[in-house]
């Protein structure tokens, strides 16, 4: 069967997993953030339980106030529209959400007490994530009809934890793009604008989050694809360093690359939903399933820490708005602006801190990325060999060496900042990519997610504003690099005037704790 | 200057470090082990306090009862009689070694306080860690003459906490090998018995410890480096999890290879000093400076619930004897016998464990550490180009992915067992080598110490006992193996009567709490 067949008849089947009262004719119009409500295919109650916090939800669950059953058919019937209008799904399996729903509520009310801290609550997957006797085909059409033979082990923890589990979202062929489209599912867009993209990797976790077809995803980042569609989409995201959160099991695009490792977190509208997610894979101890997560309880002291300082006005915080290599565009800017603003103002400390030699770190991220020329991603996609170079294994010795000394120069540079001011730098501020939500086809730069990548930096996106045409004027500047004038020349306040806006709060090596807790209040102090 | 040369002018200078006074007339018999004390070169007071515990002495010296200068002396001292009887020294610098503990002393007289948690006390170095201003050769004639421009994390730390340094001790040419020869500076001979290794990577580290020439050790281990030679001279020894102690500028033979990471670790005569290590060098944050360090301070909480399960004989361990490719000779499995009916008879449980596809995960430690074909060690010795055959970074990027398969494969095996016993396993107790100290040149099989660096498990080595011709009797059976033949054949009770046997106690990654409470109960258990 030719590839061509084999994704149309995919895409029917998974069109066909829509049940026929949850389909809509979807509205020609860019923005279509109001259509769930306006579209009158939910309830009321239906309306309220997807618009409500995953951390209401579970409490409303565990309390019985709530049955999994309502739950999980709202977010169903929600994330279907939100389907048909930005085209988010890869799999969707109502039923099999349904029947674990009613299995939650027997539960429930023959043991009188939840099964777990997510007990029934629905999560939306990146579609890596393995689930048994589904197919996780990563819109590589040679990858259709596989059907999963395991689960992955984030999955088996979250199924313990108590989650429902009903639909995984799309991503882009390959995985390292930041934007979603792919030769079997096609491109999927941003709610707020058609015209503009939903980011990726984890594309399609940002577009039904957005629409709140899903009130808690599951992405993952190797350079920058929980943290572009959070971004993208006036989300919250969290990379969390390396070994935190289990991967095992799960598809990639380059299995067996651990230079740089992919990472896998969650995506949502606040903090308190993401430690929820955090705290619950936690609770289920992943280090006993998979090697790479290091046995690291949830510390609560690191968050009380923070906690601590910000009742005492007692952050210290760097920022930077330009890594050197490409200046980010006006609204970008405006947003760090915003934020260093809003710090000071509430009485914390927020100093300008000298990104440390990103130009030529980016250039190794890229050779440790491309060390074998392409040839995975080439043999899964079923194209004609690697023309690219490939390195020696003594090369990609070296370049763990560079990636090494770059870590521990940087470590060095933060100790340096610290002794120079007297206290501890908590975090650092920092843009997610040089512009708002992108047009389609127009990402170039990478540069300020892939240094934290690089770096296995802790970081969080934080949802900041939108851009505005009448504010957000043209840069007029000498370029920096040649990527920046095309970085540059994208920008128009016209076309993203409206475009979702956000900043990352970084932190140094498994941090996660505390780099949410100052998300958390820089979220609180933007409103 | 062709590398005879230099590797003689280099030993030259080695041996014009060490001050007349302390020169003496090598013993031409096997046994050195009461040389230092016959020797008279040391007085009552040096003899007391290199007979001491690295706790101890740093409670004295904190007491100031007494000063540095005092310590290091006498350990500079019996160092010197340790290497003139088995070639343990590839750096002796007694002099700044002696300037820092005056300053130390001085430091005291002044604040009235220590330093740091290794106030004073004298640390040996195996010769991968760098100091400022000294050679790190690693027995590579080509490395003569190149000074250090700056220290190894681990150096800074340890100078922060305190410690004096004095000497840069013995490794094979290239590391990977468990006995200690190089074309520099010659073989060092096992103290117990010049006819048997001192063990190796680290096995000048074993030799001087065995001789009381150092209280407190720090060795490298990729495949047994720091368990072979602890367990070759009857000391304690500790393979931390990769990411615990800073490895950070250290030399090493292949640099940047990161599939199985060389670890640092302590090498002592008590788990309560090599604790007093781990606790001072955590002490520092070294997660801080390398990046590689896992920001876990010491947690005492781990060694507490091990603590307590001691307390109501109520430790759970499985052991083996046979990993499946080479039954242990005589004494090993005596001295795994030995443990287990001590654990037993304290009213702890202990039962079989059946090692986990042992000899396939040996052949893929092996793949792993093959895969450049030789060439990084091949270009540092300046020998002939490599003549195996390289992987490419695809074969690589298999050999990734079977590896972190086989580690959660193996905790899914303790998964199960726990399941079925109902209870958590606390430690595999398991021999350390295949054989007591070994004949020089006979070392064949490392499957017992390369398994738990493929895991990344932690492991601490307990000496156990000495071979003994009267009860260690041939094995009578069938080889295993092409190897095990060959490993069996090298039994001979006369030759190994009296050689030093251990056993290691592993615990899943990151356990060093917990493993070495349980080493400490094990050896107090035997006396």
């Amino acid at each position: 069967m030719d590839w061509q067949l084999a994704a149309s008849k995919k895409k029917s089947s998974l069109e066909a997993a829509i049940p026929p009262e949850w389909r809509i004719k979807p509205p020609t119009y860019d923005s279509v953030m109001s259509f769930p409500r306006q579209s009158g295919i939910l309830t009321e109650e239906e309306l309220q339980i997807t618009e409500s916090s995953a951390t209401q939800l579970v409490g409303d669950l565990a309390a019985g106030k709530l049955s999994s059953v309502a739950v999980t058919t709202a977010f169903c019937k929600r994330a279907a529209l939100a389907h048909q209008v930005t085209n988010c799904f890869h799999e969707f399996f109502p039923d099999m959400a349904l029947a674990r729903a009613q299995y939650l509520d027997d539960y429930m009310a023959e043991h009188k007490k939840p099964i777990g801290p997510l007990h029934g609550l629905p999560i939306s997957l990146k579609d890596q994530v393995r689930i048994k006797g589904l197919e996780t085909t990563m819109g590589y059409a040679t990858w259709i009809g596989k059907k999963n033979t395991e689960d992955s082990v984030l999955t088996t923890l979250l199924l313990n934890a108590g989650a429902v589990l009903y639909v995984k979202t799309s991503v882009p062929q390959a995985l390292m793009v930041g934007e979603t489209i792919n030769n079997v599912f096609g491109r999927t867009t941003n709610p707020r604008n058609k015209n503009l993209s939903c980011g990726g990797s984890s594309g399609g976790e940002g577009a039904i989050l957005a629409l709140r077809g899903s009130v808690l995803g599951v992405g993952t980042d190797i350079g920058g694809s929980i943290r572009i569609p959070a971004a993208f989409n006036l989300l919250y995201g969290l990379r969390p360093s390396h070994g935190r959160i289990p991967y095992a099991n799960m598809a990639n695009s380059m299995e067996g690359q651990e230079t740089i490792h992919s990472v896998c977190g969650p995506l949502a509208h606040s903090v308190a939903d993401m430690r929820l997610f955090v705290t619950s894979v936690l609770s289920q101890e992943p280090w006993l399933h998979d090697s790479k997560v290091i046995p690291m309880p949830w510390r609560q002291s690191e968050e009380d820490t923070i906690k601590i300082k910000i009742g005492s006005g007692g952050l210290t915080l760097g920022y930077y708005f330009c890594d050197g290599n490409v200046l980010p565009h006006p609204p970008i800017l405006r947003a760090i602006q915003t934020v260093t603003t809003k710090l000071s103002e509430a009485g914390h400390t927020v100093l300008p801190w000298g990104p440390y030699e990103h130009p030529s770190a980016i250039d190794l991220f890229m050779s440790i990325i491309g060390a074998d020329g392409g040839t995975v991603i080439q043999n899964i996609a079923d194209l004609t060999p690697a023309t690219h170079s490939k390195l020696s294994i003594n090369d990609l010795w070296d370049l763990h060496l560079r990636k090494w000394n770059y870590q521990c120069a940087y470590l060095s540079k933060i100790r340096e900042f610290e002794k120079r001011i007297g206290r501890e730098l908590d975090a650092i501020i920092a843009p997610v990519a040089p512009h708002a939500a992108i047009r389609h086809n127009q990402f170039k730069y990478y540069g300020y997610t892939t240094i934290v990548n690089l770096l296995d930096f802790t970081s969080v996106v934080v949802p900041v504003t939108v851009a505005d045409r009448g504010v957000d004027v043209r840069n007029e500047v000498k370029s920096l690099s040649e990527v920046d004038a095309v970085v540059q020349g994208e920008y128009d306040p016209d076309v993203y005037h409206g475009a979702p806006v956000a900043v990352q709060i970084i932190g140094r090596r498994l941090t996660e704790e505390r780099v949410m807790a100052i998300a958390e209040e820089v979220g609180r102090l933007l409103g």
